[in-house]
């Protein structure tokens, strides 16, 4: 009987095969970073990680996760946001280095959230470590308004960039040197790549790995997250439903 | 201008004039519990929390988050799993109650992940609180192979209900008198909604909330979400993939 062992054989070797085939001569990344902060957007985070953990099981990879300090991080109650209704809704995850600790990586994915609509000085450790790691990154990522955050850095100056398509106007005053692009699922310039808002993280992760690793090998992430992927970075299905008005620059 | 602030004014209004016009007698749940395990599918429980956060904003509701112990509880790591590569890749996650300490609950949700593999007796206690609280919820919500823990709970026998695709041969020996339905999105058999793998718990909770908040909230929060929800849960994109060739059952 064909039984799952045998399908996840089989499948094993598609990805082994495809990566055999990739003979350029990059080195794919293994040192992932994620930084969290309070009132990150979970999905903005556990989306594009579900699908890299799963590329974790062929591919060797490690990750951090990055915030100001090593106490938990709550993805909800700001003080600065009114709720209209009285609702405790949120979860804490456990950072494993600080900005102070955080070891050389290859990969830094930056999420958006509420939290990224923080009053000064709030975010300013996350901006400056942005701005000190840029350098030295193979591949910055950001998800959602997770972009604001990294214009404030100031490394997408002069490079095109797109974010969440509801928050849109109050994310791109954060980057007038940005060449925002209003209709797009993620965008490339570079080795900066910016999605759309929230689950438009797991299509940029999916692109990501397919570039990085193959096209077989993201199919198959994509297919054990049983996702069905936008594969094309200019379906973008929210910019219309904003009624997004800015010019239409495309990279 | 039409700014973002008047969008969100528009949708708020709709959201309540929605709520008002649903006039069945029925309560809108509001003790959300979440089971975490090693080992469990970050994205299984971020999708759905995810959404159900967003409706939190507009809807008074709290999260527990429930483990054996107090713990961290890691995505990952799981001694039992063999891995082909030496990977680093995983996230902890704080609970806040213990199966012993968690209050009443209106719905459970129960994630699946490879933790639900996990070598007897250690998910014993998992599937023992759902067993020993599934009579007193409003809702029952399991994703992907979450579905395993609650059959070999006992509360699925005689019911229909869904898991993942790619690991069907191996769940579905867990639930021996349940009515697996090998194509579908999700399926909801009384109060009972079981969904197909990973990504799939988004559609079934973007559907809960259609089907208890209305059809309004759920579109609204989907489009924050900036996710194309599927939403006719017969749609199974990949029942086919994986070819499942036991017989259709449908309810």
């Amino acid at each position: 009987m064909f039984s799952f062992k045998h399908l996840n054989r089989i499948v094993s070797l598609l990805v082994a095969f495809s990566s055999y085939v990739r003979c350029d001569n990059t080195t794919a990344p293994t040192r992932f970073g994620v930084i969290v902060f309070p009132g990150f957007e979970a999905l903005d985070v556990f989306g594009p990680l579900d699908a890299l953990n799963l590329n974790s099981y062929d591919h060797s990879m490690n990750l951090t996760i990055i915030a100001e300090t090593l106490h938990p991080v709550r993805t909800n109650h700001l003080p600065w946001i009114k709720y209209h209704v009285n609702s405790t809704f949120g979860a804490e995850v456990l950072p494993t280095h600080t900005f102070e600790t955080a070891p050389p990586l290859d990969v830094l994915l930056v999420p958006g959230g509420l939290g990224t609509r923080a009053p000064s000085p709030l975010l300013n450790s996350t901006i400056a470590f942005v701005k000190e790691r840029y350098p030295t990154l193979q591949y910055l990522l950001t998800v959602c308004t997770g972009a604001g955050i990294v214009a404030r850095a100031g490394v997408l100056d002069g490079k095109f960039a797109t974010t969440n398509k509801r928050a849109w106007e109050e994310i791109i005053v954060l980057g007038p040197k940005v060449k925002w692009v209003p209709k797009a699922r993620w965008v490339v310039d570079g080795n900066i790549w910016t999605s759309s808002g929230v689950s438009a993280g797991i299509d940029l992760t999916i692109a990501f790995i397919a570039s990085v690793w193959g096209n077989a090998t993201a199919t198959s992430i994509a297919n054990g997250m049983e996702y069905v992927a936008i594969t094309d970075s200019h379906n973008d299905p929210f910019s219309g439903l904003y009624n997004l008005t800015m010019p239409a620059v495309q990279p």
